[in-house]
């Protein structure tokens, strides 16, 4: 299964009006940030959870059972809030051991918070089954088509808003919003995929070939914590010569309070690695290179910023 | 001493590429936010500092006395960014009494800090003198044309990014950047002044046909705690029939939290009164209104958003 431009253009259409079009500010001569921590709920994850939820509409497969998700994190809250605002139930399986304010705020949004188990694993088990059993739509966090798609809606937005740029700077974990990225740029810029050293699914997957289980952790776990690369997301970044950077915990933190601090920009630790890449020098642009370094997740204690 | 909206294209030439460009978010089909606080040091007032400077500058008032300014807020953060910009040293005076947050981070821009007084009126005094002295430039935090005007580019830009609107909310303090965007927008769009219940510098200079001193005091007051609106502001306002609307301590802090919540947007009390005029139901539009929302500030401990 192959996620085209097409299919891209498609879900810009269909869930147009209920994503908020996200700003760009440009902070130098040569960079650009893309401000999609200001979506919804605070992560480019509806784009994907629409698309996935309207491309089931037209074609009669979401029903009064609803959606299912297995996340405590963005794509649960996505899910959540797309259901809502399409009138329909969701249950998001988490396991037993999601902190309270994760649950309070899927519940914020009307879901049915199920717990269950000790790690995520078994909480996707569960929403499987789930599914399997009543019929509602499985919301997956990243390796769907429609979830691709969605997210490269942010692609197509970042060639209508910016006039002209050479290199493209993601946030990778299971990597949808990469692959959906990639294929809307295609050949137009170099995409460069960011993640932590502590939780390389993409590095990994570049140097065995294929998509491969890795140790996750570290402080952006929450939200690129996904123990391996989708597989299409593996299919896109390698038709599309996505490059790989990583960066340390230490990186992350000082990019998350420039962020702050010099940009007055909230965001999570997720979302700062494309910062840090730069910061870091782990991805060093050449002279003219004009870079847009993408802004994806605001989801953060505020308390913590210093 | 009138300015004019060829002042404010004149300022807009001059500061163009000191300042940011920043974004516009539509987050509702008649409501749209204008992000000015993701400004150089978190609020619109670089602006007004930029074209004070360069202003100076251009006549030959600009010497290696540099600046002098009296405020250990937005208008103190941008005198000092602005000089340092420019390669001449700033002298920032505020009372003893300023927080030694304030004062870091004053420090941190190369500022020479100087605390004198119980009070800002003592400290304004002192710049004065200092200024007299030593040929150094003031820069008034709202009250000079070049600050004003300054102030105004907002007010064009806002022209160029939104297509129609029909009316601006606008935080009111001192009046620097209402009577800038007023005379930007003249009769394009009413302009609405915000501010809260507990500093109605505006409001009472309209009911009584002058600026007149008030009591100030407040969550705001660190960033709206003027005394007294500025006469170049109470020119303006009046020459473009803007209103004034209050808001009470509650609905600022019911507007701050919702812009975190619910927009990823870490604002300061003072940059909360415009949506809190909305949340608040203190400006109702109409059903087809088209209204913009200037969030104008982002100084704030992100440890106290709720």
């Amino acid at each position: 299964m192959t996620v085209t431009r097409e299919d891209i253009q498609a879900a810009a259409r269909r869930i147009g009006g209920r994503v908020r079009r996200t700003p760009v500010l440009q902070v130098a001569p040569t960079l650009t940030f893309k401000l999609e921590l200001l979506q919804h709920v605070g992560s480019f994850k509806p784009r994907g959870a629409f698309n996935r939820l309207l491309s089931a509409k037209e074609q009669g497969t979401l029903t009064g059972q609803g959606v299912v998700a297995a996340s405590g994190g963005n794509a649960g809250l996505a899910a959540a809030y797309a259901a809502r605002e399409l009138g329909v139930p969701a249950r998001i399986f988490v396991p037993e051991s999601a902190p309270a304010p994760k649950v309070k705020r899927l519940k914020t949004l009307d879901a049915d918070v199920v717990q269950v188990g000790s790690e995520y694993a078994e909480a996707y088990a569960a929403a499987v089954v789930a599914c399997e059993e009543s019929g509602a739509l499985l919301v997956h966090a990243y390796d769907q088509p429609e979830v691709v798609a969605g997210q490269g809606t942010l692609g197509l937005e970042l060639l209508k808003q910016v006039d002209g740029f050479d290199t493209v700077l993601v946030a990778v974990g299971g990597g949808g919003l990469i692959a959906g990225i990639a294929t809307a740029i295609g050949d137009r810029a170099q995409v460069i995929g960011v993640e932590p050293e502590l939780a390389p699914t993409l590095h990994r997957a570049l140097e065995d070939g294929q998509p491969v289980d890795v140790q996750v952790g570290g402080l952006a776990a929450d939200s690129l914590g996904a123990r391996r690369l989708g597989s299409l997301a593996f299919e896109a970044v390698r038709a599309n010569n996505v490059r790989s950077v990583l960066v340390d915990e230490d990186a992350i933190v000082a990019a998350r309070n420039q962020l702050w601090h010099e940009y007055h920009l909230a965001v999570e630790h997720g979302a700062a690695v494309t910062q840090a890449a730069l910061l870091s020098g782990a991805y060093r642009p050449g002279a003219d290179e004009r870079v847009l370094v993408v802004v994806c997740g605001a989801n953060t204690d505020p308390s913590t910023l210093d």
